[in-house]
């Protein structure tokens, strides 16, 4: 089965970003182009996922809530169409924190500190001992966003994969403790994209770090993006010989330009020596160009009517509370505290 | 100013009780009657707290479920009035689970993992690393309970204090944040009345060790108790002088029995000698029964019209809904999450 393509049963897939910042190339390789084929045979919600952003960005909260718009515009933009997939605001589902704290008595401090995901934030965070609650226990959160939309399929890079893991543990003490099966377990869908490098080659792609292309970035952004971009540092005159290997030109080019062909002969004429980076990157700047302008045109569009974008999270999120609230509502009977459910309240 | 008698202007109270057992004469003595007073004059909501319950009972979650219309049972049997004191149902009161979403952003691990409190509850409970996450964590779930009721007094033993300590903490973090006074911080009401020890001197009192009375206890259960109580080791034959300190029947006589004078005067006899162990208990037991008795009765009562106990909590969590969702609807506004709040979802 391959579930891009579609199968037999539709899937119920939940993906998300978390809204602290605006999205870039790295995105739309790793997820939004894979979204947009997911939304027109599966059962698709996107969740907007501002509170897991407070959890390390609590003492700036700005990063959050300015980013929430631009995301959804940034979603719109690259076709994912809100009439296919559920887009939905995390903090508008109060079911979410709720399932969150009826799972934390389930998971214990020392498995959440083993979870290698959360580790290698914390360490490049520089957060050690000074870890707020929120971020360690977000894995926690991750599971009650997962099982509250009763995912069967959840699209993640691989070193999200313990997220997956710690879920799936939820669900198994769930049904356990149900004694009979209330929650299903999810199955990751890894995306067969590699990761997208940085355009300085060196760190994870960051707004901070300068190193990202955006979807609305203005062609003087992409033309300084690509100029400033890592190549063979050793491929000093145009006639030397050059290294395609780790030469982010050509890695951009292998991802986004859409003569497959004509991209092998650049590699190898670099290679043989007599291809400039000059010339690569003038082509990886056309291609680059035109790729971008409309969805940063359509973005444009969407962002200049904020009512409309803010209405596709309230369509989204009304739909939501509803099936979440289910969900709950069988997480509350389990716990045997739907004592006053007969009465509304 | 004294709380207990008043003062020009009314306090907001919260306290509560973890569902997970029915209430005894160490609650009485301790806080049940300082309620019936405090409701007289102040503005006093009791949550009946059944996640807290569960924090450190997920897996024997009927500890929890199967308490609470006991609990609601034994407030309304001493005389707690549903006209003056709001009871309400943590469970029923979603902005508590997302407004604790919120604090846990703003507390460390290493900070709640250095309270005092649930240090010692974690040793005593044998817990070590497996601590469940929501365990280590209810300090927050307490903070966002205190806040959610803008409660400005909140009725304590002196081993909580590290509690209202952690909430103030995070009302001067979300103050600061805000750059304004949202929340404000609570004061202890610490009660005069000395700690209740067990029946047998030794433990704190529990259900399942069988060293508390309750307040649902029937004339058997009550001798039984009074029976076995601790008294003077040493005190061997009737003539004999004995210790009043220390001695468990002593202690009860001097919390429940309303003539001071003649617990005094028998103080004085059994330290001199000639007054035996069997006679003492003998006196107290029928101040218990008498006390115990139409309390007892009243509870059963309310227990047999768990329809009325049930609409009780319906009320308090129908008034509590709204406040405590304004409470969050402030926080939300500081962390910028308020953007859909214009259109109702």
């Amino acid at each position: 089965m391959n579930p891009i393509q579609g199968s037999d049963k539709p899937e119920i897939i939940l993906t998300g970003d978390r809204a602290t910042g605006p999205l870039h190339l790295g995105h739309y390789v790793g997820s939004l182009k894979q979204r947009v084929t997911l939304q027109k045979v599966h059962e698709q919600t996107i969740l907007v996922a501002d509170m897991q952003g407070l959890t390390d960005n609590a003492h700036n909260p700005k990063k959050v809530s300015s980013n929430i718009l631009n995301v959804v515009a940034d979603y719109l933009a690259v076709g994912i169409d809100p009439s296919k997939t559920t887009i939905c605001l995390q903090s508008q589902l109060p079911a979410l924190a709720e399932l969150t704290m009826y799972y934390s008595n389930l998971v214990t401090i020392s498995r959440l500190e083993r979870n290698p995901t959360v580790k290698s934030e914390i360490a490049s965070k520089g957060f050690e001992r000074s870890i707020p609650a929120g971020f360690l226990t977000y894995p926690i959160s991750q599971a009650a966003d997962i099982t509250a939309f009763n995912a069967s399929l959840v699209p993640v890079g691989g070193d999200q994969l313990p997220m997956l893991e710690q879920t799936n543990e939820i669900v198994r003490k769930v049904n356990s403790l149900a004694g009979r099966v209330v929650l299903r377990e999810c199955k990751p869908l890894l995306s067969d994209a590699p990761r997208l490098p940085s355009t300085d080659g060196k760190n994870k792609m960051s707004k901070s770090m300068g190193n990202a292309i955006n979807l609305g970035a203005s062609e003087k952004e992409i033309r300084t993006a690509v100029k400033s971009m890592y190549t063979d540092p050793n491929h000093l005159r145009v006639e030397d010989p050059g290294e395609v290997a780790g030469n982010v030109v050509f890695t951009y080019l292998d991802a986004f330009h859409t003569d497959k062909a004509y991209v092998s002969r650049l590699k190898e004429r670099y290679r043989h020596g007599g291809l400039g980076d000059g010339t690569t990157k003038k082509i990886l700047e056309t291609c680059l160009q035109d790729m971008i302008r409309p969805i940063r045109d359509r973005r444009n569009v969407f962002l200049s009517d904020k009512a409309q974008l803010i209405d596709v999270l309230v369509q989204g999120s009304q739909a939501s509370r509803e099936k979440t609230a289910e969900v709950l509502s069988n997480i509350k009977e389990i716990f045997g505290l739907n004592i006053l459910c007969a009465r509304s309240i």
